[in-house]
């Protein structure tokens, strides 16, 4: 069985094995050394020196709850949205601010001429670096940039880029992020972690849930603790999953993944296969999923059914609006050349029953070649 | 090493080995069926027998929240507090409706003459079960017939007496109560199950935060999955704790938590001890955990810190208000016979050097003859 989708990841075996141990009191220093690692560790991920990484057992979505609603003392908060996590950003944030939401077709790109102009009353703006249910990675740079220009707080989602793409919070002005576990990280799901800058407690807002109350965790962190009971096992994984990204080094890992997933959009253009997002040159392709048109006279069962039965490999459908219409190869974590090639062989075998593709693995195996 | 904490426990061997898995989407049909099975087993657990069991990635607070915030469409709640996680059901609930907080000192009997009065003005009620701050058991039957009497929803934290302590929600009329997976059940932290009949939902506020909205757990539970990624390591635990549940036999399992802790109790009174709550008939001692106050010239940390360093028994202090006054041992989930004697014996030998103490594990070992 292997998962190439957009979290929970295949596993490290050292990950999984991590886990398969005694539970430990979560208010004792064994613990607080393993949440102080993981603090540490997490910073140049997020490119950031100062401030902290609140650690939050939960999901992604918790951890995005947690950074809209713990800075939502602004007046007006822009979100920007192209796919279903930026829509969810709007949702979450209509819950604690005045919201204006900017929406763009899912998978066309951010214009940054329509932020540049809806930003001007606003305060803060919120938005997804790497859009998976689309397969876009956002501008957040030039994003930042815009929001920096008019003194806005930046908020972003960087749950399936930060671990396998870059993430510079300092270099580009975010001043809090988010990341989920079992993304790019490669650690199983169940716990986010937030970044924050000092900046970011001027718009600190008390009335953010009891259980998202960032000021909380950032208190307890001065005993090395979390406010509430911690997933402990999750905490075991989370640490092996950081000391595997330390031996790799952060920038071989990005660029695996870069090479990893470049490779699965190379292989399905000269498959004369249609990728799904609509790049400008600031959006971008993602490089940690590739979102593809699924070919006509194909459905998503037959493509997702047979791959699953006959193969055993999980890749991911389309969600809402593109149910049915594309299909997701996630390569993130700790998966490599061996996965992907057996991942798009499998599917250009599934495919071929059903529509006329071109066979166009020597595409991706020379992309993959520069991974050694 | 041997945890007798309230929470996380000390893991079964089985649950320890379960968790030492490779991940499985959350979208199949793998997953699906642990879901199920969860709830299924969570229902006898909670005494429900209409209505949902809604599993939630978070501590055990974020289920309190959860449940809360869900059914705040109420004009007041009233929140009944005698410790700790009484005065946090306060603090939750004041964030979401007027709440009136009727609150004892920690350790003493809730007053039902003082409920009785304060619900007339209120439409709902929250409380804490078994309050493990102070080792009392709340009267959970007698707040709910009142409560009833009053036409209130009635929300009760079983955090900590689920699995271990009889919880009857239909018999007593308990329409919302929320367990954590790492006391009672025995399956480590991180995840929260919330037991809502179908009254509750007349309740439902829309206005809760967006991770904790119990809607979209009930909503996305008709497609057995839940609404965003759970953490799955911890629900492979969760269902191996309950089949071990299962196999013991939840009567059984509460008679065992009710003599493994009489055990406690009775040993610590013939040692010449003082229990720290004080039960009137109503309120009662905790089967699960005991509370004793710490005797004159021993210190927190020469009891606690000796006990870890020379026997690898970690028990808990007191927290807040009572931090330094009194030490609380938890017999909580798959702890038996052996572990309870050799807590109470170590703790005996610790206490004997700084102080004069009866040695009277004989009553203890009497007690748990009834345990075969």
């Amino acid at each position: 069985m292997l998962l190439m989708i957009p979290g929970p990841v295949q596993l490290h075996e050292r990950i999984i094995n991590s886990m398969c141990r005694q539970m430990i009191s979560h208010r004792g220093a064994e613990f607080s050394k393993i949440l102080k690692y993981c603090m540490d560790a997490l910073k140049p991920i997020f490119g950031l020196k100062n401030g902290e990484v609140l650690l939050i057992s939960g999901s992604g979505t918790a951890g995005v709850e947690a950074a809209i609603s713990s800075f939502s003392k602004v007046k007006k908060i822009l979100t920007i949205e192209n796919g279903k996590f930026g829509e969810r950003i709007g949702e979450i944030a209509s819950k604690y601010c005045e919201t204006k939401r900017l929406e763009f077709e899912w998978g066309r790109p951010v214009d940054l001429g329509e932020v540049e102009k809806a930003i001007k009353d606003c305060d803060a703006v919120a938005f997804v670096h790497n859009e998976t249910s689309t397969g876009m990675l956002n501008p957040a740079e030039e994003i930042a940039k815009i929001a920096k220009e008019n003194n806005a707080l930046v908020i972003m989602d960087a749950i399936t880029s930060a671990g396998g793409d870059y993430v510079k919070m300092d270099e580009w002005g975010i001043d809090v992020a988010v990341v989920g576990s079992q993304k790019c990280l490669g650690a199983p799901p169940g716990l986010a972690a937030v970044a924050v800058n000092e900046r970011a407690w001027e718009y600190y807002n008390k009335k953010c849930p009891y259980y998202l109350d960032l000021a909380a965790y950032k208190k307890k962190l001065k005993e090395l603790q979390t406010p509430y009971t911690p997933a402990v096992p999750l905490f075991f994984a989370l640490e092996e999953a950081l000391k595997i990204i330390e031996e790799e080094g952060l920038e071989n890992r990005i660029r695996r993944h870069i090479i990893l997933n470049s490779a699965v959009r190379e292989w399905a253009l000269a498959a004369g296969l249609e990728l799904f997002p609509q790049p400008d040159g600031h959006s971008k392709y993602s490089n940690t999923l590739t979102a593809i048109n699924l070919p006509k006279g194909v459905s998503d069962s037959d493509l997702r059914n047979t791959l699953r039965k006959e193969y055993g490999i999980t890749i991911s459908g389309g969600q809402d609006a593109v149910k049915g219409k594309i299909f997701r190869i996630a390569a993130m974590g700790n998966v490599g050349k061996l996965e992907v090639l057996s991942t798009i062989a499998a599917v250009e075998d599934v495919l071929s029953r059903f529509t006329k593709i071109e066979s166009a693995i020597d595409v991706a195996t020379k992309v993959l070649r520069d991974l050694k």
